[in-house]
């Protein structure tokens, strides 16, 4: 559920037709259904509650979702959200496997990357964003709308970019656009983890499955100025649990979906994207599946990327067969023929809308031509994947010309707003695996000499007279950006350092920049502009014929889900909501995955084994949402999510309220194993609110 | 172009719509396209001159094609269809990477594996097979279809199985059945193989590709009662090499095309085969690829199998191009409605032939259901692919039971006629890899634990508290399966034997087996019977409306296509049809795949640099082409396939006379690299027919 590697999402379209049926929805919280909630649930938030579960929860900006849980910074979320950091600080220990908790305060580490975002205020910007690009097209829309962009954002920021962050978001494909301010948090510490064989329990072969026993959860606390951070805004933990049938909400950051994009893109990127990279992510996964199987140490520097490409190609199956359903595809036609027509039966619709179908297909057959060498050489696809070496060296040299512009001419990823982040990843202390990273270069520029052929003009610039090996052999072995300092050095030593660098990893950067900003360019103004200005125009037209009721598809942008605890009928049989205890010491077989770590087979007589360990519900949540809470009408804590089942697949493209469920773990297990398995009272009483 | 992993051909349906345009066509060598060939070319052959190339072709059992190129039984193929024999013959020295030559006869060493089928006669036998199935449906039709080609099939092989391979043979997918009758070779001994690195320089990434520059040769001899094979009709070399423009014909065996499959069925292939094993091959290319870099004996282990999944993988991404390409779509569909609308035009066509498309829709809906399950339970792909010890183990078993039976009412792969080639499998005396085994098993093992779930009944008996590594070890450790006497006591030992053994790798596939059969069973019920009855149903309704005048889609059986040498035009230039051995010292950069063996780097000062390598023509081939002579209108040799460009990857669908070509070594650089080069005058000069 973690938003890893689905950087494919085509660039999506359009809005909903009508409004959302059933527990349906991802809704952002000035735009909630109230009177959805009342007349399914008789429940209406009040503003205090609404702005209570939004300061309460969390975005890490890496790609998942988190809540405060006392009133000092403790913050709950998902084990697997939490890999790269335990991967990171596991020196000596492995932490990933044994687990982590911090004896005292002082003891919690520093994760190198981890950053926390607070949604602080939401502004509606659409007339500022529509005004400044208006009329314009290819190269001109892109610049005018960096320009607006960086404007809005840097007065947003107030020049603090240490304590706020600032997006401007698309929603509704360009219906609306609205500035997301956020309080940034980047000093965070790790406080437990458990064994990634009860995280993870039941492994792959149980991800996006349910029943499930996983004790998915980390706990981070946020700090600043070298003290827990005061969140007086935080989920008090309900030790109960939820009850079948009870109203659920979940508050995260939904990742992606495309559930207004309309057919022509949907084919197309099933046919021309997303089934060659469902290949090209196999593949790596074989590569590192039998890298992890030469010895513990191997495993362990492959496991956090194997994961996510594990679960993301979970994702694409599902994604593939719903983009191959007759029916699915039968109902996006004919939404999308209904809105054709409308705007074709009217003189003046015509006018003002144009044709944007058209206008996606010819952007599409542009695409077609454009895509494969701009994902390998813009998009770093043919250097380095899985490995960091790679991008470290493109962030470093990236950023030293684009800071030497003025903010809004830069590419958007190195606005001073985007600043902070960039300098934690370029500082951070995770280690770097010489070994690992020679695996994945060579296997990267291996794959794209496969795809642009050995006579390409640029492959022959990359290889020389060497293999792919010599060559990833020869930038590992010469470069010195393993080394933090080193980056740290030529991150503030600016263009003059990266000119002057020997480094071969920056050298090799260096002499591949013109080539990759000349397909950025191309692809920005021939594919990206036409797209965006066609997504707009078919997004203004449904607003005009049906108005704005319903939510907009998922931006890793914070949203309220409504929903029950409820199971689900799977071939004619019952699945009931919650799994518990005693169920995980059942299945497991001692072998891995399904092997539970010694401390629960030591806490077995201690615990209550009919406690609720995990539970599903109704809720509308997709990749992104790992980690966040599951919360009850009285805005308390009732669990984490972790997971959806594997009817949620589909979830991306549209949601069937009688098969997609979220899958999370229960608070009662939490406090049950953080006091008996792992004999921590005092966070466990630190959830319970108790001093 | 070896027929490598292309298992999952859906079974095809219907026939040609109109006879072939263009050189279009793989013709059966009884119904050769006599006018056309004299239209295009004003060349008719004469029976003598058919009876020649007839007998003078072989097919290589496992999935390639070769010729008869002296009167002693020298056989001429491709070196990557002698990957197995030169891995398997690989005890101390390594063929594969540093060639073979035998200095005299007595040094020829026998190929463990290979079998060669020279063919004798075509003889119809579509009355008796259709007069045996008429009226049947579901098990009956299977039933009856197997007993009629037993009957058939050991009346033709009379008694002589060793010497006699009969196979009854479906082609226009029903629309005419006939008895191919061939002579079988088993004792095929190696004569000469050049280094992989000259036979297939420039590797993966020029595969499919022209320009080439390799010489992908390998020399056999066929041997009957321990002395050279008297072969008579043989193709003398034309040492000259073809011009262009010459009028070509290749006879071979291509192994399967589906360009008169209903579009229903291709869509379905496509979403519901195809790309789940594009994904599935992928990933075993990717552990491959990682087990091959731990160092040069693993990777010798895995390189026939590596080889084999890289052209697959090539070979399915054209096939997901075309039938992903909307123009193609549109003419399939046009097709098949016009024939449908056809049928129900009249009363008494409807009446005789129904509705076929409904049926087949019904069958791939069955299909759908069982899909996953038989192919990994009974098709095995569930336990050691690419690994030998399950499926010799697998072998074993159902030999055993099946050879109880009567022959008419055995799977037809244990029918008598097929004993041979089993029983040479059983006996091979291949090396076996314990430490190969072990990871093809354990993932195997693994990806069907995904597939079917972790609580699946059937992946409980399989893995019971154990991991899939554990299970691996102990089968692999256990099994003496490795050795071909204890496969031969086995075999001969008949079921006795396999009830007594205790061999863990027999004990498992005993285990499996009646689920796996009665997988097969549902399957070949409720799905292939259906299937095959209303291909047979489209094929006579075809024939009755358009004449029999074109070829039927490729089955592995021999086949002649004519053409000419020409090149093609690629995004508006022209490649020429020739490349030089001045080429490949131009495009050699010393790094693998492009690096030339000392041999041909010592050699170069005396070689003809001019030398015509490698050449491409219009003929119209697929897998299981590779190995076949290229032949002028005289009936010599002067030239032999290897490959398609890339444009012949949709020629499993469709024939493109303007890009699909045929690539192929040139005699004349075969005679110049194995005199100078490999300073052989003795196999040169048998080749040129002197003595």
């Amino acid at each position: 559920m973690k938003r890893l590697f689905q950087t494919l999402t085509a660039t999506a379209l359009a809005m909903a037709t009508t409004a959302a049926l059933a527990d349906e929805g991802m809704w952002t919280l000035d735009h909630l259904p109230i009177k959805q909630m009342q007349e399914r649930y008789g429940f209406t938030p009040t503003a205090q509650w609404i702005a209570h579960v939004q300061k309460a929860s969390v975005r890490l900006a890496e790609g998942c979702s988190g809540s405060f849980v006392s009133s000092s910074g403790l913050v709950m979320t998902n084990h697997h959200c939490a890999n790269a950091c335990l991967s990171q600080l596991s020196k000596t220990a492995n932490y990933m496997e044994n687990g982590f908790s911090a004896a005292r305060r002082e003891d919690e580490p520093k994760c190198p990357e981890v950053e926390l975002n607070q949604l602080d205020t939401i502004t509606d910007v659409t007339d500022q964003v529509m005004g400044a690009t208006r009329g314009k097209t290819g190269g001109d829309r892109i610049k005018a709308e960096r320009a607006i962009n960086s404007s809005l954002e840097q007065k947003c920021v107030g020049g603090d970019a240490k304590t706020w962050r600032c997006d401007v978001v698309t929603l509704y494909h360009g219906g609306r656009y609205a500035m997301y301010k956020y309080r940034r948090y980047q000093d965070v510490r790790l406080v437990f983890a458990p064994e990634q064989s009860i995280a993870f329990f039941g492994g792959d072969p149980d991800n996006f499955n349910f029943p499930r026993y996983d004790l998915d959860v980390t706990f981070f606390r946020a700090y600043v100025d070298g003290k827990p951070a005061h969140t007086p805004d935080y989920l008090p933990f309900d030790v109960a649990g939820p009850k079948a049938g009870d109203m659920t909400f979940v508050v995260g950051n939904p990742g992606s979906t495309q559930r207004d994009t309309p057919w022509v893109q949907l084919q197309n990127m099933r046919d021309h994207k997303l089934t060659p990279f469902f290949g090209f992510l196999s593949e790596l996964r074989g590569v590192l599946w039998q890298y992890s199987r030469a010895d513990a140490s191997q495993a362990k520097e492959a496991q956090d990327v194997l994961f996510g490409v594990d679960n993301s190609l979970k994702v694409y199956k599902g994604w593939l067969e719903t983009l191959s359903d007759a029916t699915f595809a039968a109902r996006k036609i004919k939404d999308d023929d209904g809105l054709r027509q409308w705007i074709a039966a009217d003189a003046s619709r015509k006018a003002r809308y144009g044709d944007p179908w058209a206008d996606l297909e010819r952007a599409q057959a542009r695409s077609a031509e454009l895509q494969e060498r701009y994902t390998l050489i813009e998009g770093g696809r043919g250097f380095g994947v899985g490995g960091t070496l790679f991008s470290q060296a493109r962030t470093l040299v990236r950023a030293a010309a684009e800071r030497s512009k003025p903010d809004g001419e830069r590419l958007p990823a190195f606005r001073d707003a985007n600043l902070p982040a960039l300098e934690q990843e370029v500082s951070s202390s995770a280690p770097v695996y010489p070994r690992f990273e020679k695996t994945m270069i060579t296997w990267s520029i291996e794959k794209m000499r496969q795809s642009l052929g050995a006579d390409d003009a640029f492959v022959h610039e990359v290889l020389g007279k060497q293999s792919p090996a010599q060559v990833a052999d020869g930038l590992v072995d010469g470069t010195r950006l393993a080394d933090p300092a080193v980056r740290k050095q030529l991150w503030e030593g600016g263009e003059a350092a990266i000119k002057a660098s020997k480094d071969p990893m920056i050298a090799l950067v260096r002499s591949i920049d013109p080539e990759a900003r000349r397909l950025r360019k191309t692809y920005e103004d021939e594919v990206s502009a036409p797209i965006s200005r066609a997504e707009e125009n078919i997004a203004q037209a449904r607003f005009a014929r049906d108005g704005d009721s319903s939510y907009p598809d998922a931006t890793f942008t914070p949203r309220l889900s409504f929903g029950k605890v409820v199971g689900w009928k799977e071939k004619g049989k019952d699945v009931p909501p919650f799994t518990d205890f005693a169920g995980a010491y059942n299945r497991a077989t001692g072998a891995d995955p399904f092997k539970l770590p010694d401390s629960w087979l030591k806490a077995k007589a201690s615990l209550a084994l009919n406690t609720h360990f995990d539970f599903v519900t109704d809720n509308d949540i997709i990749g992104g949402n790992s980690g966040s809470p599951v919360i009850n009408r009285e805005g308390h804590a009732v669990g984490l999510i972790f997971d959806g089942n594997i009817h949620s697949l589909g979830g991306d493209f549209t949601f069937d309220e009688t098969s997609n469920r979220a899958v999370a773990v229960d608070t009662a297990a939490l406090v049950e194993a953080i006091r008996k398995v792992y004999k921590l009272p005092r966070l466990a009483d630190e959830l319970a609110g108790k001093k």
